[in-house]
């Protein structure tokens, strides 16, 4: 089931790579049924608050109707970033299964460890390098593409 | 001008305690003019996403079209958390100025510091305690209202 659901987290990435996103997707899942989507769309909104996680996010409330994600997990291509670690954190989310890791910007455990900090009042369990070579293929993929443009 | 500009914060904060939000409020400012406003909706939207600094930088990104908040300056009555201030990052805006601190969840050098994070490629300029009284006031009251109701 873990690679069930992140096959569905790279599909929402494969929708970003279409659109000249960087690659990254999310899904949100409660009771075995996917509750939430996302997937970067920065440049797109022109707001780089739009990352998948917290598209994400939103629509598993909306659904929900509710900002607590109790029994909730995300599945998400790539570590998430502090802002999308603070969000879940914020959202109270339950378990966060993570692809690749992010060695520049990652907030759970790379550069900060936003999900696991005694300080705040809630904590994520984590799992890291479900299909990590999948997630972390698209994205050099990804930026390849984009040298090889700028090199033309 | 900091304090005409924490004062437009402070009028949004009031608008969020009005509707038994906790009271943040926030503005982002650029060449002298207000581009983005945001306060607290996480309860009415019922989604933790739904800071004060993470709507006014929506705001803000729309009016400019575009993600990047170069040359722009936050207000904010409170610290930002690891989320907003995750946020601001990657939003690359300038300046951040802070009424009171949050040692709770503070994430601009109160439990973290993810504004100025050499390892990540951008860092902001901040300043705290701009009408510190005000903003910290407003949040006590906020939550002795919310107690004496507990009691009743």
């Amino acid at each position: 089931m873990v690679d069930y659901f992140m096959k569905k987290a790279i599909l929402e990435a494969e929708k970003a790579y279409d659109m000249d996103e960087v690659p990254v997707g999310a899904v949100v899942v409660k009771d075995g049924k996917i509750i939430g989507r996302g997937f970067n769309q920065k440049e797109l909104a022109k707001d780089a608050t739009k990352h998948a996680e917290i598209l994400a996010i939103n629509e598993a409330c909306k659904t929900l109707n509710a900002w607590r994600l109790t029994g909730c997990t995300m599945y998400v291509t790539l570590e998430p970033c502090a802002m999308c670690a603070g969000a879940l954190v914020n959202s109270r989310i339950d378990n966060l299964i993570i692809g690749a890791r992010d060695p520049k910007t990652g907030a759970c455990g790379s550069v900060f460890n936003i999900v696991n900090e005694e300080k705040l009042n809630h904590g994520i369990n984590v799992e890291f390098g479900v299909m990590e070579d999948e997630c972390s293929t698209m994205l050099k993929d990804f930026f390849k593409k984009l040298r090889s443009r700028d090199d033309d």
